[in-house]
């Protein structure tokens, strides 16, 4: 990564040639960079691991392509990839190196951070995920009444929950067959809303918990964890409504109905989770990088261990192109200077992910988290204030939805905003009934045109209409949004996890620029400590006369309401 | 509403004091006009429908808002929320009323619109409702083969699914007991990947449709009707793989599968959809607004029609407020002057939607349609382009979740968000077993004292903590961060539809103020016109010769993909 002695990225000299290239090129509509450029396709598209990435719908040309590599070059991408990949400690607020993508080396890889080959640990972490995978797909765990289980409950947030169930969600397709029925589902809220109603809807006898938190703390998760485990004991203890041929102990109970994920092995097991039970990772994973381990247990249970390994294997093709592709070949590189061109010389604020597949329900969410999270910070690594933006605010839908809810502003509000349009090239070819099947195909091109169609018009405006005559101003379109259009050969678990890989060092590249640590959190620190500050004045153990007037009156409408 | 003489509101003399006043506020931090205003939460917090709408933590003080009012006042909004409400052609482009407030009046009022009274066929449409869903609640309702319905699945697409998924999901508590047991599910995604699920786990035998579309055209939803109907006809008609002991007609099996909702009851038929099973409404209801009427029968089917005639009791309340209530206490105004205030004073361009209830998991995303989609635009009622800002940004997440995964960006980021926090006050008191009920009551207790703290330490950053010892940079904050919170005295039918209502009507506010029509969305039309051309060339009856180069690559590589 860049050293201590680095300037900031708005003085290096690239900086400096993009601010003026920047103005020149404000003046120019999109629709004319496409007229002026028959290559502009084969110019701007770039294949790998199952993907091609589009970016000639961004707002840019070859000179401002060529300004942006040297940008990436004078700010020490290519040192700060080797630094990543290789275990350096580049999550420098917390000391300590961010490998995920160690998650994802096969098992004859070496890898030696500070002495120590971590390979051989991150495959051992995966056979004994495997080992529970396969009792639970063999009916073989029984619960404490002795039956088999039925339901798997995920009791994670943030990191623990949006990489599983976005996963999960998409690869849903690739359930192994002729394994014991298996439901996943995902409780996350604090609040207790979706764990209100699993506890209504299942049978504790045949239900268990995943409790996934990295440090054992997460008061959300535990929260709920505590609440099914005063379900279970109340349901099927002596004094419960479930008879059983002989008592059962609570140890029993929260022994076959717990599995434990965490990076701290001593809290889980004072939690009351067996040693048999706890699937362990590492410090050096940050929570919302963490689906590739453990983490990932609940999507091994609905698509099988193969199908997780492939998911891994997809991840490493794009890590591999990482390392090695050239800068202007890069996927990575490339995504992410699109980004920079667009935050910081266009002044571009907002960026909407819009898959054009309904199995990527949740993906918008997950890179929500992934970037805001990453990137959402304002001091460099070395603790001074910037002076340019960094992220931009993410949000999407599925891009078919969206068309139907906030495409509207993206046609003809009045400001700008980029465009992620992803979606798989093939799709449905293993549906069994013929007229479903193709019913369901032509609805896939259906999708896919209204995909090409959207950034079309976004790119082009009024323009994509041959026959352009007078119109009313409210049915004109301005064009000129730019976009990348992302698309998978079919969605399967290589070429998933090769687009999320993709991403994530999409957030990297860009960090890098602009001289942030992606790997911490610092901005959700304060929050949680004032929030059991608060919980404890609303209990009544704490001084409300010193808090701010709205918190009081907030405070107080709920003791109001509590005394009705 | 406004004249077609007026001027644009940059040019009223209250939108010039404003942009002054703005100056002198711009270096206040929003603590500062905490400390300095003891009767703060007083003077901007309201109460009325069972809400509390607390505006103290806006970055605004008493000279603000006074200011705001007059700007509301000079843009003629009293005068406009009086044409809106009495059924003037306020859709000025489409040339009609919007008169989803009609859908909840009262069945002893009267509303005349261009001579009609229109309450009297409101209040048929319901009881046309009412029979359906008590036929469908008695296991009355049966299917060609003779056997009670089970499964009711929505199709339809923006405004057809958002609003009753998001109003289902959020009144789950509220179903009634001992009736049929029904589930009411939702297809919307034209690539067919819900429905595809649906079709792999449900038997057609016990499966209706609701085919929900305005103009019946919508393809979305007419491409996920077909594929239904097909596979209904194959595997109930003689040649599919259920027996019956007669022959059963397609006329048979598509009236008794399917229920139509639409404003175009030609197009119903034409379709197949028996008269009987047609619901109506007209074509004075915007989709986004349209929930109230017939859109919203998966409600009624979950709630029931009593508590569906709760909600429209809700929303009228807010409706009788918002037309009587002096303009500084009325709540859609007051909120709809704060969103000015920060897009066009403050320079704000995003907006977060932040439940604390996991019931409102889709309330973020159904405002992102009312919103972005009403003031999504860029010219005025006049037909002239604007020259300030209108609609922001808006996107969210379950509060409690996204405190793990976009809040750092509220936190640290480098732009200015506006966050709106959503809270019920009381919860859980009719959870039956008393050890659960405690738990999810401090499960609650635990929601609330986040969302409390959060709004508080995104207002006061650092000085949140009493002890505000030095620090490293990356464990500061700047505060500052503008928010509402709105609470509701309990999550019901009735103050859910109070809260929309504030919202739709907040909207309506806004669209007044920067003068543009909040009811139309043009800036839809040319992406579905060119979808259509896209798709034909992807079918190969176009000339892909005359499309840009991106275009062109992308059909190219769908082509290539085909072949394999």
């Amino acid at each position: 990564m860049a050293s201590a002695t680095r300037t900031t990225p708005d003085t290096l000299p690239a900086w400096q040639t993009l601010q003026q290239h920047a103005q020149s090129l404000q003046r120019v509509h999109l629709k004319n960079l496409f007229g002026d450029d028959a290559s502009r396709w084969t110019n701007f598209t770039r294949q790998v691991a199952g993907l091609t990435l589009d970016l000639s719908k961004q707002r840019w040309d070859d000179d401002t392509l060529e300004h942006l590599l040297a940008l990436a070059h004078e700010a020490g991408v290519p040192a700060a990839i080797d630094a990543l990949l290789s275990g350096k400690r580049v999550n420098v607020s917390e000391n300590r190196p961010a490998l995920h993508t160690a998650l994802r080396l096969p098992a004859d890889a070496v890898l030696n951070v500070e002495g120590t080959n971590v390979v051989g640990d991150v495959h051992e972490s995966l056979a004994q995920m495997e080992r529970l995978v396969q009792r639970l797909h063999a009916g073989q765990w029984r619960g404490a009444t002795g039956k088999p289980i039925r339901h798997v409950v995920n009791l994670g947030v943030g990191g623990s929950d949006l990489g599983p169930l976005m996963v999960t969600h998409a690869l849903a397709d690739y359930r192994p067959k002729g394994i014991h029925p298996l439901e996943v589902h995902f409780a996350s809220t604090m609040d207790g809303s979706q764990l209100a109603d699993y506890l209504s809807r299942f049978n504790p006898e045949t239900t268990i918990f995943v409790l996934s938190s990295k440090s054992f703390t997460t008061i959300d998760t535990l929260s709920n964890a505590n609440t099914a485990k005063d379900w279970l004991l109340g349901r099927l203890s002596t004094h419960g409504d479930i008879p059983s041929a002989t008592p059962l102990s609570a140890e029993l109970i929260v022994r076959q109905h717990f599995i434990g994920v965490s990076a701290c092995p001593e809290k889980m097991s004072e939690w009351g989770i067996t040693a048999d039970h706890q699937l362990m990772f590492w410090e050096w994973v940050g929570g919302r990088y963490s689906l590739w381990g453990t983490i990932g247990l609940p999507i091994a249970l609905v698509v099988g261990m193969d199908n997780f390994r492939e998911l891994l294997a997809g991840a490493h093709a794009m890590d591999t192109h990482f390392r090695d592709a050239p800068m202007e070949d890069n996927l990575p590189i490339l995504l992410g200077l699109a980004g920079i061109w667009n935050v910081n010389f266009l002044d571009i604020r907002a960026h909407s992910i819009l898959p054009y597949d309904g199995r990527l329900e949740y993906f918008a969410a997950y890179l929500e988290q992934l970037e805001m999270e990453s990137n959402g910070k304002s001091v460099t690594r070395q603790g001074h204030p910037v002076s340019y933006s960094t992220c931009p605010v993410l949000w999407g839908q599925l891009g078919p939805n969206a068309q139907h809810a906030f495409y509207q502003l993206l046609h003809q509000g009045t400001q700008s905003v980029v465009c992620d349009f992803i979606a798989p090239l093939k799709r449905y070819d293993d549906v069994e009934d013929p007229d479903t099947r193709r019913h369901l195909k032509a609805q896939h091109r259906l999708a896919l045109a209204n995909c090409f169609a959207q950034s079309r018009v976004l790119m082009l405006g009024d323009d994509a209409l041959e026959d352009d005559g007078p119109r009313p101003e409210h049915k004109r379109y301005r064009g000129n949004q730019p976009s990348t259009t992302v698309l998978l050969d079919k969605l399967t678990p290589a070429t998933l996890g090769a687009l999320i890989a993709l991403y994530e060092h999409k957030v990297f590249v860009q960090a890098v620029i602009w001289d942030i640590n992606p790997f911490d959190q610092w901005g959700v620190e304060l929050g949680k400590q004032i929030a059991t500050d608060t919980q404890a004045i609303i209990d009544g153990k704490g001084d409300i006369s010193r808090m701010d007037a709205s918190s009081r009156g907030l405070i107080e409408a709920f003791w109001a309401a509590e005394q009705e």
